[in-house]
């Protein structure tokens, strides 16, 4: 049934007019805000296991879970939501061939944020946040600026890539 | 930059867990939801262009064409949403094999839902619901549910995109 | 001091005009949402369920209970939402001829759904989703659409009203 | 086929469960949130009626409009919730006793407060805020607490119903 | 760096026109609704303790954790916004001259919200109510209402600061 | 009334426990959030001015610019929600101590927010930018980062305040 798929989406929305159009409301696209939400994830996964890491759990300490869960279930929504956009609002054939493998990296961000809000072992969160540190390289060579590699200057104080606007 | 992304990828998150874990916390995926959203979108459209036919504007217009522009935002957003969550969450490995063309129809409709946000022209309204029957295809077949196509019964009564379960 | 409410209410907002006028910003009005919505709790609580029946509780499960719980609020809340809408926005004096009880019926629904809130009986789910086959039963005779039950194509698998649109 | 639909509710749910059970997460149920939301509709109303009678519209006062009709849609929205939740989540079978047409008055508010939404006449804003002080009224009674009027002390300086708590 | 900083707001801002330009939609601001979020907080607190007195907890006692967490999380961002919005949008020059603290009472308000959000201890919520009766207090003076206190006919029953409007 | 005000509160919450208490869930504060909001502010006034500069408007021009609006009521709602988490939960005595004028400048980008939303005139936008810099050298002094400015790599291309994370 799907094998002519294409060139059905093809005949629906013309792909000229996709290429061309302009789905921005502002231009202004940043994986800053996924970055952030990652880093959360891990930052909160670490606060989780100070809990864990107790003899035994008060009600206090139930009540300080669920706050960590709900928390780290947003930065895990957020990151999904800020790479949707730029996925699917900026990314556009010029962009794909630029980044052939996107939809790939972009689908396999959402199962990694998936798996952030299901569990609570740390290196899902790193691998979320190193997936997102590739989308982001990906996304500012799309615009010519070089990125460079530094500890982020908080909590978890992991390697993050930021652009390099300095010169 | 990006000729080993998917190796790299396959290094960080593995693809075999990647296949294997489930994202779903209820396994209740149903594209109603998007279709709804698109139906609005076209219906309020035809809303927009019952004020757009009157001879002149008043503020009273204008206040109702505000109205029907944030709620036709909130619809297209709606649409992007709840096809992310489909795409992202639910689609892996095997649905892939089933419907191989799935990222770039996710990414269409991303782009139509983006267009009916900017516009007022049903007709892109119409290609967003046909996208999102095209999805809904996709969908049920992976679930082996057979589809049928209806009218849908209320405004603005579009061929829509339905699981057959009566039988 | 309430026993000429009605008068009253009458003399405010004047009845013929509340019968005719339009409350609806684009008449796509469907039960299918809150359905979709009191299945959901129904899942969430099987889901509970499965940690309930484990031997000891780990600090992971811990976190589970909180992102379910989570949903199933929400879940609850949506159906709040969505029958208030339909109830609240729809049905004017010609529908309350053809459902006399619908203001006792949403009235249950709520009581209904924030039972499924408080609790992670599945029974009090069944109770919810069956309220709402009622309630779905009811607009769609107002409609004039036939409807017909099937099992929904997802867990929980329980039998749902569906509009029978095939002819 | 809705004639036994209360007996069937009756059966579904349990009359004496119903009554008994404790749906409130807090009991702090105050009218007051609906109160200010429909004074909120009546200013925003105001402050659209400022703009219309202006002799032209610039792009400024365009984007005004904008928001000033957002403000009011959310506005309407807040009012419906917050009946919503005294309704569905207070009201049980002692408070009926004491105010038997509650169901008629809420519904009449959601009503109204669609009105509101769609409509920028002043005098239909005024008639949520008097149907709102007539819940308040209704309200307060079942709680005992006596109430007074008196005008609220910001604009648009209406006359609204406050339980009397100083001796 | 910072000795500066006020004499370069000013030439950014230009202190006149802070003064009289008017940031507010509808002039609608009352404390009542950051009153009903920190009672909220001391009564889901109670609420919580009445689990956390029992001997031992069921998996429905922890879900009722989560559901209370949360509620109360909401309610300490209620706080925080709704005073953010009086100390934000109505403080200006005239205010601070009769509420010279105001500063420093809205930052300590932050802290004490954080707190209540953080803490399962009742004192902690008395405190925050008692900081905001001190912002209500000083908010009816900038408008020249006189203010009474009054238990609040709801749980948790504390004394509340309203404006006294009945003469 | 107000002249004991810092006494009480100094009774009420005791202030060395608020200096010594820790109101935050992760530590990741970054203005880079408010930023991103201020420049969409600026960028969606130009997308305003735009339209402004038509000879004349269709009711196309009305939708869209019922939608800039929108997003920059958000945008300027972000801002204000940003700033005030960082200043309400990560300010406290030792960063009063570097950054003495915390107070005023805050409150200073509250009122231009509102300013900004109120307006279509790009020099306000261009001022919260600014006062949002110097926020930003603020807080990032408290942190012992040095910062350098750089115009921000995507429109409205202002001067942006950035960490210099790279040595």
């Amino acid at each position: 049934m799907m094998h002519s798929l294409m060139s059905t989406i093809d005949k629906i929305i013309g792909f000229k007019t996709a290429q061309a159009h302009c789905d921005i409301p502002c231009k202004i696209y940043d994986p800053a805000t996924a970055q952030l939400a990652a880093l959360s994830c891990v930052r909160l996964m670490d606060l989780i296991k100070e809990i864990e890491d107790k003899d035994s759990l008060s009600v206090a300490d139930y009540t300080q879970i669920a706050r960590l869960v709900s928390e780290k279930e947003s930065a895990g929504t957020e990151v999904k939501d800020a790479i949707r956009i730029i996925w699917g609002d900026y990314f556009k054939t010029p962009q794909f061939e630029q980044v052939p493998h996107i939809h790939d990296l972009t689908h396999s961000i959402m199962l990694q944020a998936s798996k952030c809000k299901q569990n609570i072992d740390r290196t899902e969160g790193e691998k979320l946040v190193e997936l997102i540190n590739i989308f982001a390289d990906a996304f500012w060579l799309t615009k010519n600026i070089p990125t460079y590699r530094a500890i982020c200057p908080y909590p978890p104080a992991l390697d993050i890539v930021y652009p390099d606007l300095k010169n």
